[in-house]
């Protein structure tokens, strides 16, 4: 289904071959030598395409789906249409996810130096590497195997980019140790000087930003993202951690592994994550404050206290979840009655 | 009064070549020859200048104005001060909007390649289209007749620009089909992967995004916004819909014909908006929700659940703007009552 | 402690000569020869390093540091810990601040101008410029002495930029005038087209913005920041003015000297800002505001209407902070009360 002009067309595959790579149990064996061609959303799928479910609201879509095959929780296999092969997991989305990388595994273009790029001489370059256009290489750059540096990109002297890394158009990174198969999407900012000044009435001092940005292995950073380097010590991010969109990171933040931090996120200086923590969308958290692992905080949310690890909190300033809602029917409560008052 | 830096010296206009352009008319016939030589604010206009009045915060400025013309709502007429011109429009803002075209057309290159650009050989490109420096286009890209692309952009395999379109600098767009006269500011991200992942105690798992960026006719995207492409099926943007800086756009969004999303607006995945819908600055939109047609959201609200077509929300959560505003209401009455209490 | 693939080792200092530049008195002058080699923070710092303490959060790490010499307030000196160095300022961080520049610095690139950029033949460049790979510099540009333009800049047609600017990678320059020493982070968008139409039902009518950017003296305007130039007469930003990543300033605002905007801020079309304002992070202001001198905003506020000179707001829509700080104690206890009586 997915646009030629875009992506190439997938090998077909068999629904045993598929069971394999994704986790998944074949519902009925019969059904191991069943080739599909694609993946596609359920409304849209065909007899020769597998398509899955997860989220309990499209589930009308899947009791009308005309998918030849399917990958449902074993619970919700009952509700199946007749003629839908399935494929049985306890987490559908990750076995969909496993199936469509099987489908349309990474493509990466063939190992080169576009002769328009300006590489250091003083620059170490792995083997397997592809440099496309105007892209800017400065002294002492580290590059490892397999890295991949998209057009215009410029990295700036003694960074050091890991074994597979993937730097996105129009990225800058300077000051910056970046780990194994980490991307950086187009246009991210990593590495410049953090919003460091002392106050003084004669105009703002500039504190100098010793620092560096220091990132893990199999980190996603999204699209015109800026992460500030360390004022004294490093900006951290952990392993394993997505950051979306346009998500601020302030100097001297540590972010644990495996965080999510959905789009238009900001962290002020010298805060810390935990592990598995996830920001919602456009939640600021304000400087040096402690956010435990796996704390989860809801979209549009201010944080301005520590948050205590596990605990879901949501609100402006924001408190624990279930007092914000208690707060938030108290309201309501009290508006329907001054209505109903006069 | 423009910058001639910048801009370049606009011919003299009369008053009745302004009216027909601007669908204004003469308030005195008389005034039909009179001749103006550009356009300037109310406060700053002088006697060769033509100005307007719309939103009336600034009326006194217009009863104090030097201004040689002014275009304005026919009841307000009646509080010109002597001396001005006036041409009489219901929609003054639109009517300067066309006056102002008039004195200055859009300014664009003559037709060129420039020998920086990296233009792939199997690239198709229209008549009169310029490419700036260090621009680079993949293969199989569809440019149309008189395309106009910016020093340093990106432009992917694949990629379809329409008729007309304008791509800013160092913008970078994949995965893209963008209809005709589009524009695309400076720094836009188009196409890159969405935020796309299966949750997995053992790291996470990337969901391959198979889908598209389609932008219609006549869309404004502005600078630093970011539209990532579809999971599955596209991300859509409907034609003379108007986006403006910093503004995020998750995978498979769907938005309507002449939406307007002010700056640092977020909208997550899946959700759908549909026609004329506004979202103003700051507002967030959770994902999988529907916004109906002609909808308005008030800045900074956090919207969680689907909106009527035509209503008006606002608040954190947000909920219909009456309901919000007796609770504003109610809050502080009591806050008074209570401080009097003490 | 600054790792040397990114900062040059520094020069050692005695602590008379510290004293001087950082405006700080020894608390013994028998230490002025003592020889520091380096900053650190108060938990990583040695012998040879001088430390500083500013925030009061942090003082249990001084009464534990092992660093030779510390910057501190004069009242904080007899909680020192022995052995400790102590140079007293009654703005330690300030002091501090100016400690840090002396061991490192700003390094600026030797003057030159990179082949592959490419100079309009009529633009005039200063001495000691440094104008990097692949920057684009339009016809008329003006270019001051000790300029530093970094990689893949464009500067468009006609733009000022003042003795000493120093212009990030990326950034797109266009309709500015830029004062002296003012610095802007890379991907920054200057000087594109407001977010300027007039609504109607056949499609929405673009307004051309006629105005520039006009930015004073030692401005910092950070990373993926976006400034609309105005639509008639001018956006300003005062000197001394900093403004962190992600910031977007709409056509026509203006803002006074001094004043600091946190990241992901945004301030609507037309509003102004007096002197030395600050307007913490995400805070929103909509459009065609004042907001009166030294007024300080909390962070994710939303400013709806004029602030008076030095009032401290906050909330959303934003109220004075005594009002709002009422507000949220009188829902706590309403919301423990409800509780209890459950």
């Amino acid at each position: 289904m997915a646009d030629t002009r875009f992506f190439s067309t997938p090998k077909a595959l068999s629904l045993a071959q598929i069971a394999r790579v994704a986790g998944a149990e074949l519902a009925s064996v019969a059904d191991g030598d069943y080739l599909v061609e694609d993946v596609a959303a359920l409304d849209v799928a065909g007899e020769r395409h597998l398509s899955f479910l997860d989220n309990p609201k499209y589930r009308d879509q899947f009791t009308a789906s005309k998918a030849g095959a399917c990958i449902v929780h074993p619970d919700i296999a009952e509700h199946a249409p007749s003629g839908v092969r399935l494929l049985l997991s306890k987490s559908p989305y990750k076995s969909y996810a496993l199936a469509a990388q099987a489908f349309y595994p990474e493509e990466r273009p063939s190992p080169s130096i576009s002769k328009s790029a300006v590489v250091h001489s003083e620059a170490k370059i792995g083997q397997n590497v592809h440099i496309a256009d105007f892209v800017t290489i400065g002294a002492g750059v580290e590059i490892g195997d397999g890295v991949w540096i998209e057009s215009h990109a410029a990295i700036g002297g003694g960074v050091v980019l890991g074994e597979g890394v993937r730097i996105g158009n129009h990225a800058t990174i300077s000051h910056a140790v970046i780990g194994k198969h980490t991307r950086i999407y187009p246009g991210v900012r990593i590495g410049q000087d953090g919003f460091g000044f002392a106050i003084d009435p004669s105009g703002f001092v500039k504190v100098p930003q010793l620092g560096r940005v220091v990132i893990g292995d199999h980190v996603e950073i999204g699209a015109n993202t800026t992460i500030d380097r360390g004022a004294s010590g490093d900006t951290v991010i952990g392993s394993g951690t997505w950051i979306d969109n346009l998500v601020q990171i302030g100097h001297n933040v540590k972010i644990g592994r495996g965080c999510i931090l959905v789009s238009q996120v900001g962290v002020a200086g010298s805060s810390e994550l935990g592990d598995f923590v996830v920001l919602a969308g456009q939640v600021g958290v304000a400087g040096h404050l402690k956010i435990g692992s796996m704390a989860k905080v809801a979209a549009q949310s201010g944080v301005t206290k520590n948050i205590p690890p596990k605990e879901e909190w949501m609100g402006y300033p924001a408190m624990p979840m279930k007092r914000y809602l208690r707060q938030s029917v108290m309201l309501n409560k009290m508006v329907d009655k001054k209505r109903n008052e006069n």
